[in-house]
C-alpha cells in the first residue's frame, strides 16, 4: 500500500499532485458550460465539478478556479448577464469537449474552434450545445469564495431542462447510459458507464442483514 | 423532446423531482464518509457529492443536507472532533454502502448494521472502511452555508491518502477502473465504469481542427 501524508502531497511534483488530487474524489460528471458576453462573444468550457445542491428550489453548483490565475471568460460572462447553460457530454463528442479547456482568446468562440454548434431557445440569453441531448438553462443566484485557495462555488437555479422524453424513467431518474454520457477522472481521462443495479430507498427495516 | 420550465419542475411530484434533479448533474462519485462522536460512536454514510476544490493545499468538499431536516450524525461528529475519512465504494460492496443512508439511531454504527469493517490508522481520530481500497483521512477546515436552501458545503484538507501503489499511473492519475470504483446516478442507481480514452493537455495549438 502507498500512504501519502500531507507532507508527501506537498512534496509531489506539481502536475503529478494535480492529477492525483483531481482523481481522488472518484468519477466526475462531464459538462460543458455555455455563456455569452455583453458584446455577444460566446464561450464554452468543460467542467467536471458540477454538483447537486438541492431539488426544491432546483439548485446546481460548480467550482471555478481562482479568478485572476487564468482568464475566466465563463465567470465574466455569467456575472455580466446572469445566465448560462450546462450541457451533458456524450461519448461521440468527447474530443471536441476536451479541447474547450484550451486558453483561447476571448473573441474566439470554443463553439467554432472545437466544432460544436450553438443553439438558442426562446428568450434565454446563453447558448446551448446543439450536440448535447441533456441540457439546462441556469440562472446565476450566488457565489461563495473558498478563501483557503481562492476558488469559487457558483450557485445557479435551473430554469429549463431539455432532454428526450424516453431518457426519463418512471420514477424521475434520467437514464444517462442511454444518452451515452461519459464520466471523467483527473483532468484528461474519459469513461463509458453501464448500470449495474439500483436499490430501494434505504430504511433501517429494509437494510439486509450482512 | 421534453422541456421542463422552472414552473414545471415546481409542479412535479416531490419524489420524481428529487430523482430528476439528482440525476441532472451527470455521473457522481460514490464515497462513504466515516466519523466518530466524542463518546466513541462511529458513523458511516454514503455521499455522492464529493468535489475537488484544489490540489495545493489538497482540498475536498462535500454537500450536506440541511441540519435539522434530518439527523446529521456525520456533521455533528465532524464538528465535535474535526476529522473524518472519505472511502471509495467498489462494486463488491455497493449494497452495504447504499444502506448506510438509512436513518439509524445515533448509537447504532452503520459499520455493524451494514456489514462493513472499521479500521483505524496511527493516531488519526476517524474510522476508515477496511473494505475500501482508496481512502483519505481529512481534516475539517471550514463550512459554507448555502442560504438558498440551508445545505452546507463542508471543506476539508486531505491529511492522508492510502491506496495500492499499482493504482497510481505514471502521471499521478489514479486508475479507478482497476479499483472497480462505481459511479452513482440519482439516489439509488450504481454503475460500473470503463475507460475510453485520454487526451493531451488542451492548448489552442494542439486543438484538432474539427
Amino acid at each position: 500500500m502507498k500512504h501519502f501524508t500531507r507532507e508527501d502531497l506537498d512534496n509531489l511534483q506539481r502536475r503529478k499532485r494535480a492529477n492525483l488530487i483531481n482523481s481522488i474524489t472518484g468519477y466526475k460528471p462531464a459538462n460543458l458550460i455555455g455563456s455569452v458576453s455583453e458584446k455577444g462573444n460566446t464561450n464554452l468550457a468543460i467542467f467536471s465539478s458540477c454538483v447537486h445542491l438541492g431539488a426544491n428550489p432546483p439548485l446546481i453548483g460548480f467550482i471555478l478556479r481562482p479568478v485572476g490565475e487564468v482568464p475566466r471568460h465563463t465567470y465574466e460572462n455569467i456575472i455580466e448577464n446572469g445566465f448560462y447553460t450546462i450541457n451533458h457530454i456524450h461519448k461521440f463528442f468527447i474530443e471536441n469537449a476536451h479541447f474547450t479547456a484550451a486558453k483561447f482568446d476571448q473573441e474566439i468562440s470554443e463553439f467554432d474552434s472545437c466544432g460544436l454548434t450553438e443553439e438558442f431557445i426562446e428568450d434565454f440569453k446563453a447558448p446551448f450545445v446543439k450536440e448535447s441531448k441533456i441540457k439546462m438553462g441556469v440562472k446565476y443566484v450566488d457565489e461563495m469564495l473558498i478563501k483557503q485557495n481562492g476558488t469559487i462555488l457558483v450557485i445557479g437555479e435551473i430554469q429549463h431542462i431539455i432532454l428526450p422524453e424516453e431518457y426519463i424513467k418512471e420514477n424521475g431518474n434520467i437514464d444517462l447510459n442511454l444518452a451515452e454520457d461519459v464520466a471523467i477522472t483527473g483532468l484528461d481521462t474519459y469513461h463509458e458507464v453501464k448500470e449495474i443495479t439500483s436499490f430501494p430507498y434505504a430504511k433501517p427495516k429494509n437494510t439486509p442483514k450482512f
